[in-house]
């Protein structure tokens, strides 16, 4: 059994706390949030206590804390966490900064501790199934990936001012689904990016509508492209070609009704929003976690990964503001050991 | 808060008793099981007590019962729990005999307590949007009903045996569909079925793949398909033409990829089998109870309801004894008080 | 080269007269019509004379005749085309009367001359890619078909009162599709029908909504739905479930667009009607006439499938007729040589 | 009536010598060809006289020309057929060189006769309806492209190295497609490219796999996607994201039958290449010109419209050859002069 302090109760930290408390191997002691109430209703709700993260921090009985904090925490809370001994599951991104997310993770790797990034959408049933029918060989060698991404509608421009950018804030998962398909790290990465949404947000120095191509050592190519806006609902689609053949993983709808009518044939639109589309995905995150930190092996994604896709965030956002001159990302190592055969 | 008693720790308590834990206005507060140790396990897991199902009746803590035993307690549960003050939510089929549903439902009536019959694909959120279009008039009228449910594999002869035959332990969730949709009952019964799928179904008096036709005394039509082996996969769709349109709900995948090949393009099953397809389902209709239960109002599947599939049911397996003659079902009213527009 | 004489400049003769004068092996030779001017138009469109039926029949250089009269004129002209030498393709059905029709099929048969029964669907590329996996043995033995057949709108009820009935007229088709796809003959046809969609049509004696059960000797089984109307265009599908999985011919739609939005996610109709749908079907039955008439081989659809068609359309009716009591059709022999395996 | 002079009996050639003898307003008069028998066999096959390209430039009963010849020639044909008084559709690209494409229109222009570029899919009634949806302002403003567009198998070798590379010889149709739908040209363009598929592609100096984007000055983005090689078959789609939704074209399939078995759920493939895709859209294509040479109204697809796709070609060749740097392409004035809403 695996005790939990999770830390922070908002609405991610929420989707968390069903997880943990329903899954059968852990169970949730501890919540804190910088909102105490907030901290204390989700503790109620669950049999667990309230607490401040430094009690969660300094209480042996916690073998695993979850970081489910605002992203300018997270580095601190990741090296305080390993330090004292806890396995930790953190949102993504590890940072804005990538320096520091280096720092971090210099860090972490000192104390042995295992640390896993929260990027969702690897444990989404679709995408695992593509990588699946990849790894099975069903169409041969991966050639040109392209992965869909677009928000059903754009947060406040208070946030975006906070985010880091469309590149570190929404991207960022599309870059490591690069990597967790192409099983490699980009030589040269080149964006080009848009406010058409809402002038508002290009006013705040970011965009709303970008594409991103990442061009491989070997040739190959991945074409990422990211809107804040699709009026039908969370739009999140991955199409893989190989030498073989043609992966793709369509949206989750609402429901499987059509209705035919003398205008035409309707049916139900993807479900809205990423709380319905990865409730599955969360579920199997954490299962993934459980099982690797009370076996000891090793975590399914590491902080090197969240390192990885900020390297990618990073130099898209270079690359955009230099009107998409190719930029080649800051990437010290292999994203990961297991090449795609 | 509504206390509830679980009678039956099989397959299907199970997984009301997961949704009767995690409901937030429902609690799980005792278990019952003819195999005492299943009652044990299921109730530990939730921190529920293991009783007998005469303690459960006799607690005047608890409000509720939830039956999940085997058929033919049904009726005999349903008059002493009425009668000991519980709502009751019980398992379909009523009864295998239509005279002693009826004299259930007699019982039941005075005792003024209310009683849903767990027609669970009611429930779906796929035929609950299908039904939705229907009311809001997307398709105008009614005219043709088509309700198409094929099992994945049969059950074992054994099983069959004290089945009731098809059309009382299989299609009689088909003939409650048509109910619901169709807002009436029909006149006339016409069945077809054969033992094509096994042999040994055939010997012990039943059918695997059953026809029936439904006729309503305005002229409307129904037709349903059973088959007890659909090898790839829970076959539940409906399709509803109306003098505007087509209404029709798909299955449930197992994901969204397709595999584009040299030799095809490949997507994935059905989901399996009911557990699968119809969580969602099990879940709606759970609130569904606790909210009629707590707020006093009208059950959303009736006793009535449930007798009326029955009904339909006889009708039916009379009419394949005969060749497939017409047969009036014995239904003594309508099945619904609403009749669609 | 087929030297032709097409018999009727109608809506499906002048269907006919593009693809005679178009195929590399056949050519028009000559048009005839009740009504002078039509067979004249058409005639010149591709370079035929326009001549009387008895002039066309008299002469010794056409070789082949397409009868694409009215109903009423089929058998006599069958017989008479089949007396003076020619091959003939005829129009369905080959008349409202089974007795007549049989009688013609007598004389036909002895003079030795090829009939084949303008049965299209047969040579839709859908259904026929669903009879070639049939036949490829992928979903193992065929145990349960149902077709789908839906006109977009009711014909003029004066066209009804001289078309012999729905059963006849349209589900005709239905009833060869079944006997294309399962190989035999049903023992057993047990019709529900009602006139819903237009009052007037009932008045006129006949339904306009439809459903049909077969039931085979070996018990399997087929159904089939018919409406007259669907005001979402032409519905024709089959489905056929079978020891090993189901195969399913859906729609053409009118174009592959899709508009996702706020409101929904919208596609095309079916294509309207079987002018849209049947084109590459009626090119390719004449081209399976032609090949059949030159080199001697057997017809693909013969006079007889044509009145096994007939049969299951009288027993139909008279199922109805009689509230669906089940009717044995009045059927000789086996439709089809070669059982399905 | 127009009367047509066929360059060129080729493939596509034939193609067009269907559609041209096929039209009720046009006859095919001749035919020439470099292979003297090709001309003779095709010319025979539509009544139509075999001929040098001198003789049917020179002859004043042709009224129009198809030019279905060699790349390389299709400059000079165009402006001595222009001179001679004719109208011409020319098959894509307008010459490998921009420079001597921009001199061809010049001199076509001073002449007043019109010509047509055959970009086909402007004409492929799937992306006909996307854009019809998108003018009725069904998305609202369009913001992002992705074209994707995927040849079955590479060409030979030998066709690559005279063909002007894959950015203008197989993406030449997206550019066009991307001024088709955005109704501007784009300020910059960036592209990269691969020789994945086959290693020889790239020792004779091209790509076969290759991403294109491109700016707006507005702020709009397209995205193309290329590859020689979907061994599914002839993969080409559209999809435009707007303020109020997401138009998609999908591909036509072989049929609409589908094979649910234990092993998942098989459909047809795509129709295998542009012969069988785009059919219809040469049809279409050719009655376009038709009406527009006899009416007198203005050519669909201008010399100026395949400049400007020759002009993206040549910026993307540029761009790929340095590494994906941002290139503004050479473009005089404005595709189109009406601007979509």
């Amino acid at each position: 059994m695996l005790r939990v302090g999770l830390l922070g109760a908002g609405r991610i930290g929420q989707v968390h706390a069903v997880n943990i408390a329903g899954h059968a191997k852990s169970e949730l002691a501890a919540v804190s949030d910088v909102f105490t109430s907030a901290a204390e209703t989700l503790a109620a709700r669950y049999g667990a206590r309230a607490a401040t993260s430094d009690e969660i921090l300094a209480d042996d009985g916690i073998d695993a804390v979850l970081i489910a904090t605002s992203t300018d925490t997270h580095s601190d809370l990741i090296e305080r966490a390993t330090a004292a001994g806890k396995a930790v599951l953190c949102e993504k991104p590890v940072d804005l900064s990538l320096a520091r997310a280096q720092a971090c993770q210099a860090k972490a790797a000192a104390t042995g501790r295992p640390v896993m990034i929260g990027f969702n959408r690897r444990f989404d049933p679709n995408f695992g199934a593509l990588k699946a029918s990849l790894e099975a060989g069903e169409i041969g060698r991966a050639e040109l990936l392209s992965v869909t991404s677009f928000d059903p509608a754009p947060p406040p421009v208070s946030y975006i001012k906070v985010s880091g950018g469309l590149f570190r804030d929404m991207m960022i998962h599309d870059f490591d689904m690069a990597g967790f398909l192409m099983g490699a790290a980009p030589v040269s990465v080149q964006a080009v990016g848009s406010a058409i949404v809402d002038p508002a947000i290009g006013e705040a120095g970011d965009v709303d509508t970008a594409v991103v191509t990442l061009r491989y050592a070997d040739g190959r190519i991945a074409v990422i492209k990211n809107s804040r806006r699709a009026v039908y609902g969370y739009d999140q689609r991955v199409e893989l070609l190989g030498s073989q053949g043609l992966l793709s993983a369509a949206n989750m709808l609402e429901n499987t009704v059509s209705r035919a009518t003398a205008a035409g044939v309707a049916s139900a639109k993807p479900t809205y929003f990423f709380l319905e589309r990865y409730m599955p995905a969360y579920l199997r995150e954490w299962d993934a976690f459980v099982t690797a930190a009370l076996e000891g092996t090793p975590m399914p994604v590491t902080l090197q990964d969240g390192i990885a896709a900020l390297a990618l965030a990073e130099a898209a956002t270079d690359s955009a503001r230099q009107g998409g001159r190719p930029v080649a990302p800051d990437l010290p190592a292999a994203v990961s050991p297991e090449p795609v055969a």
